[in-house]
């Protein structure tokens, strides 16, 4: 099944969680032995709970290539057990065209993911290689969730800020295969109502809530609809005992409920 | 050495080169079997000319774990090699702080790069983490060398374009260290002179010569000093025949000699 489809009877289950998947070696409970260990615990705890997991690259990379077996270990258990969950690689890359390919067969061949996050400063040319991938998501960066984000992403352009400017030209010009989504933190609600008043259906991944700071109610009442909010050390850390997986999958349960119950209110 | 004595070291020596290690599995010459073989063959015939060696993470991760090792090898070698030898990973990278930390991890301590690419979009305070490693060098994207670069890059805020105001923020705000760089492609001089005009003495990196098109003379008009010019696809794909070390480092030898010819008539 393609990326938007998946999304889409997701979002006919009312499911909106996602969670991201971001093992740190010092967090892990004790008796885990390894990051792909931890994720298939979470991963058999939440499967029924959740739209997507985000699995972010960089707590990988930190271990070389023994993160990046842990990594594919974890993204291929998903996709064979829960194959029509969405697996959102949070790679935050972007290069120029031709060097994009490597990865697009990283993200989309060798782990099988349906959907990868970019920057969007190179543009849309650059990102064509992404952007092609008819049955993958293209989630482009837009207004992110750090205390700074605002350094670049408020420059005034015309009395439009650049964050939204991005959001425009991805909406009108990038999206021609309806594949694009915009990533909005959760920390920045009023943003993220603007973004969603730019596109008014365009899928928009939020991180930000949990251990960030994000409102659940605020967010929902922001985004309205096509969302996925997602958590990560607020749920994967809920606890450090052996009981993580069972307080992994509690915490989810609760943002679960709660976005509902801020849907119900809308 | 840290990152930015290194390259004062090879400035002093005359020397500007930087080469691309960008393998592609298909373009691997007969008889060479993996990446590590070829980009080893292409160091030795080199490593007396250059200043700076790049390696392009997507090539790499294009093949998964056996890609990284195959980099980690190759970044080990030129380390055990070339000690003196600057080796920038370009991974374009740019996460919220905390996610940084992985990637440090990865291009510092795992492979020993002196300096790293990164996207300016989440602003100063998400990249602290690199740019708080002050052994460290950190090249920011300012102008990228695709066609499609002026997208946002060129949009103007108070008269001045995007690239122009990263230039200015990274010069005056970013580089408390000493150890921040941009990145501007030689695809488009016109640009580089105003972001030289904006630092007179900021190392600028400078791919986009060769197969992309970027003159050589132009560029080093335009930057005049404290740069790196790179190439990749030119210099080691110059020939696929047995010969390929050899036409690599005529090639290099090349843009060395075009490099020195360009400074004398400044």
């Amino acid at each position: 099944m393609d990326f938007i489809s998946k999304l889409q009877k997701k979002w006919t289950e009312n499911k909106f969680v996602c969670i991201g998947l971001d093992p740190v070696s010092e967090k892990l409970p004790r008796g885990v032995n390894n990051f792909f260990e931890f994720n298939k615990e979470i991963v058999d705890a939440t499967g029924d709970l959740v739209a997507a997991y985000k699995p972010n690259s960089a707590f990988y990379e930190a271990l070389g290539v023994k993160g990046i077996e842990q990594l594919q270990k974890t993204t291929e258990y998903i996709k064979s057990k829960y194959p029509e969950i969405v697996v959102i690689l949070d790679a935050k890359r972007a290069d120029i065209g031709n060097t994009n390919e490597g990865y697009v067969k990283f993200a989309f061949d060798y782990l099988y993911s349906d959907a990868i996050t970019v920057h969007p400063y190179l543009g849309r040319e650059a990102l064509e290689p992404f952007l092609q991938k008819k049955d993958k998501g293209v989630f482009v960066l837009c207004r992110t969730s750090n205390p700074g984000a605002g350094e670049f992403q408020d420059i005034l352009s015309n009395d439009i800020p650049l964050y939204q400017a991005v959001a425009q030209k991805v909406s009108v010009n990038w999206n021609q295969n309806g594949n694009v989504g915009l990533v909005v933190g959760a920390t920045y609600p009023e943003e993220l109502l603007k973004v969603r008043n730019i596109d008014g259906s365009i899928p928009i991944l939020i991180p930000g809530v949990g251990a960030q700071g994000g409102d659940v109610e605020e967010t929902v009442k922001a985004v309205q609809k096509n969302f996925l909010i997602s958590s990560s050390r607020g749920i994967i850390f809920a606890s450090n005992g052996e009981d993580f997986a069972a307080a992994a999958k509690a915490e989810a349960e609760k943002l679960h409920n709660q976005i509902g119950q801020s849907l119900a209110t809308l």
